[in-house]
């Protein structure tokens, strides 16, 4: 992995700015024979794409993605796949303010503390729109998946209101605007947040995203744990600070007795356990389990209240960031989460088809 | 990363299982010219070894260390460092349970599913013991990074029982058998593990690693970020199931006032922050506070109470894993926390070196 | 490296086939605050262009590079550089024989035997159209490169005829269709190569590449020496079959006493050699002198002279390949061999200054 | 590919000098269940070991390997393989020449210049010692590819002496201390190097690594070329200044009808070619043929003949190196050469089983 690059046999690399004329990806190591076009990438980056509701910036992006190579009469060549996104939508605007203010939990002081300077239009590459080709490149990772594996993802939590632990309603999560998989809680989401967003304000998330139909045996010991690749892909991701397998965090508040998953075999006489506190990974291999992962987004730090800040000519200030904001960016960052899923996953399976066969 | 190798500039590659006849690591791209004796690592393994009080493990090992290559006159060379340390105390002992039987919780099953069978001798490569080569690697890479940058951890959570938010006395944290950074706690601590040991039960722990000194601009945006390198570093660590930058999970609970962190001046002119819900790190990169991860480590699954299971044959069974375990294995990952953030800064300085100048 | 990727530091990613709508590339890892335009690229990339003499493709293509992302008012800002080219000569032409049958010395064959099929228009990913990207990306290695390092290339070798050992008239290089290093000589391969293509027929070539100014110290011993990368990046291009450094596949021939560059002060008091046995490179390392690399590219396959074949259906045939190709593909690789010698060198030179500062 | 690490998903990691404690290597990526004990990896250590005529040093080393883990009962288990060698015969002696002096034709001067000092013991890290440790990776790359490829190579040129291009008398090479595969020319061999020896002198050699067996669709197109690793693999073994794959150099010299490998099908109806000028590759990707690869080793610099060179202080002077030292390393390169390639061989296997299954 490298500063722009994700994945080691199933590789990601990543282009592009949120104001320059375009963004891209490199989808490297696919393998060959995979139907692929256009239309079955697009319903991912539809469902990632702002200004769908009052909930999510009212920017509009079409996010149309064009596949420049790697595929021929519609399947995968085996060669390095190329997808493109034109930016439409980079209304010209004033960023005297953003230019040489850092904005309070942006990315601008350290981006000028590193490089010396930087693109400030609209965040340059620490803006969201990056995330974008992590969509369309899971797209393909879903398309190189077995087919009994299904990702899913929800948001559970949005400030102080969650989805019960022991709620998960798949069917719910494309019926409400949170990607909630509970609809009373999307409901109480929907007037909880309409509140925030009046304020100007903005609020935490956590998402969890499944994967089912794993089979045991994929991921490796050591440093190319299952897990711990997907902390990586999780924690990548803009604005997460957290990444938790299974009982994550609250796994430190168990004892052996009730943390231990217990073991037995199923009707079919495949083996099942009891309980999945291990998330689907044990010593960094998938278990058969579903694989179970939870992060945390914080707040957008691009609020209406004024925050004091300081300017790159040493002065001290305040800033208000205007515009057109996401009051939960948690909420777009389902269908990131689900993607990288699907990346870690198709690596993680390539690799160990080629060293055990 | 490859499966047993962490790191890009600064790589360290490990191998070794707690019943072979030795472990050792390759440490790579270390710059030359650094003073490096046996001496600079011993203390680290030291600190990480069992047997030290009633609370660990009673197994012995010493955990020397021996350099075999990359220094010259007391001063590493530039070229890869080999490390190794003999194993000691191979008890022989009778595995017949352990051999066919798959311990809830531990990596048995998945090892098996994996690669067909399995080394099942002290746990082979998933054993703890592996991570003595991270603490050797990570004294190393101490030596590496400035001097002015300082790396401290200490145990904050004990099952039900913490180290209150607002109080980290690191100095403590060397005088009890827990790493706890304040007294206090400390006791309590261990009046809770001396009820969890004579259960033969086990609890889990949540470990914070604190990083001061580090300058702003290290990291990188998008797949080389700072702290998704140590969501990488940490979860790859035996038996972590969460980790946590800054806020962490709790991120998700904050409005976008509370969670910005506001930007002033200091009385010598240099930016500081008011407060440090991002951990230290933005967009990826350091921002010039104490760089701040928490992980959780979940309770060794090696208790004394029968939990059920399956064999390799296909009968369903029990097991007790008797043996000289740890009640909380957690203790023993302080020293191993810090390592890998020592491992992974070092990795992003010579990185932002090399593309930074 | 993996598939489409070459360098650590200094990372290029290509795609892109001829018959796709685009070829393209990201360039990482490229530090920031270095000026970049497409002017700086444009020139490489026309000096590689098909279609300038008869003694080149008839194919007309523009290779007109656009920079989508990695620039910001005309400087580098350290984050990931893609590049686009798109396609605009596909004459839509039958490709029936191609189709079923395999050129011989063309990739056809393992091509379907690696991937089950293949995008036989143009030859796919096999086609030089890729190396348009790499002149691009070397372009940029330029550009991060001390501005005393100085890269020249010129054809050395057409079949039989060659520039004498003791003739590099570097100036040369640009006055003749052949980058030949020598104004006598070209005029020999004008006449030859016209021989060649009246035939139909086609011949190889050996070019050399030097960079002068590299200091003493690039590069490192063991996997990553300076030579190995550049005999892997050479080694990469379409149609080389041989690499050699300094004395190449003649040192076989020398004694120690020929072989070994001897060494003394020259008038400033800086170590020289009295002579290049090594080209540049003593045990992976820099040493200060002209890095030389030579290296031989095979005549192309297509030609009018029927070949015989067999098809995929399992007949064996002939086959001819009509179509506007190079009559010695080896002038081409004189551009391209510079540019992986520039990205090589970049790469090195940012893991130089990483390591040691 | 790191500094000290050679491959991608079989990944071999060396350390040590020749005059330290012991060398090592770690191989990960290994297959599980592969029979491996030291006693498969010994015999190919034996033949490069030297002392054993006086064709080359007389330096005494054991070379006796131990495998110190990744094996559970006599089988590969899938994770890393230690392997560590002794060292056994580190002669005292006085080094004090050398330790200021640079010696013409080593990397004294390079690691100098590179990193401010140097271990002058042995020659350091540059050591051909090191290769030691790719030899015993080899022996186990050997044991992951399937049984029908076989690896031989030959030493088939020796200053002017040269074996005919029409002689490959595999049968021949283990009987005759040069690992010629032609009597007759050993025997011209023998003669010859006795002459530069007793003058002190040396002198280079062409090796010929051939792999049979090998099937159609190995390797990748652009950067992962099975080609361009080999040249990469074998230009990172000491003193090589050349890698020719199939025609090699002299495809430069041959025309589209000569170089053309036309293709048939043999009396089983598999696909075959008529002559082998690509060398088993075409594209990047195997044919199916076998792969054939050379290099150039040059005369090793440690001779009796003083040559000019300057100290470390400054000062112009000259060397004459004693020592035990080999006439033509060379012959030692063959087991070394025959090694690289099992281990390129045996990384783009696994990585093509990981790609196209």
């Amino acid at each position: 992995m490298s500063h722009n690059t994700f994945g080691h046999l199933f590789r990601v690399t990543t282009f592009g700015e949120s104001h320059g004329p375009a963004l891209g990806c490199v989808v490297d190591g696919c393998p060959p024979g995979i139907e692929l076009t256009e239309a079955d990438i697009q319903p991912f980056l539809d469902k990632r794409r702002p200004g769908q509701s009052k909930y999510t910036t009212q920017r509009q992006e079409k996010d149309q993605v064009k596949i420049l190579s790697g595929t021929f009469e519609g399947k995968t060549t085996g060669t390095s796949i190329g997808l493109l996104i034109e930016n439409t939508d980079q209304r010209s605007k004033d960023y005297g303010e953003i230019k040489d203010k850092y904005r309070p939990g942006h990315a601008d002081y350290t981006y000028d503390a590193k490089y010396g300077f930087r693109d400030y239009r609209g965040g340059g590459r620490s803006s969201a729109r990056e995330t974008a080709m992590r969509v369309a490149a899971g797209a393909v990772a879903r398309k190189v998946l077995p087919p009994e594996i299904v990702i899913k993802g929800g948001l559970i939590r949005m400030g102080d209101k969650a989805v019960p632990d022991d709620v998960r309603d798949w069917d719910a999560v494309d019926n409400n605007p949170f990607f909630a998989p509970d609809t009373a809680t999307a409901e109480e989401f929907a007037g909880y947040l309409d509140g925030i967003r009046k304020k100007g304000s903005s609020v935490g998330a956590v998402i969890e995203v499944i994967a089912s139909g794993v089979p045991a045996g994929w991921g490796a010991p050591v440093y190319g744990k299952l897990d711990a690749e997907l902390a990586l892909a999780m924690m990548s991701i803009n604005a997460v600070k957290g990444v938790e397998i299974g009982a994550g965090m609250d796994a430190a508040k168990l004892t052996g007795e009730e943390n231990a998953d217990e073991m037995r075999f199923d009707a079919d006489g495949k083996p099942e356990f009891t309980s999945n506190n291990n998330g689907g990974v044990l010593g960094g291999i998938s278990t058969g389990q579903d694989v179970v992962v939870r992060f945390s987004v914080k707040p957008t730090s691009s609020i209406l209240t004024p925050r004091a800040t300081i300017d790159k000519n040493g002065k001290e200030t305040e800033i208000v960031t205007k515009g057109r904001h996401d009051p939960c960016v948690g909420i777009r960052a389902v269908p990131i989460g689900e993607a990288m899923m699907a990346c870690v996953l198709a690596d993680q399976f390539l690799r160990h088809r080629g060293q055990c066969g």
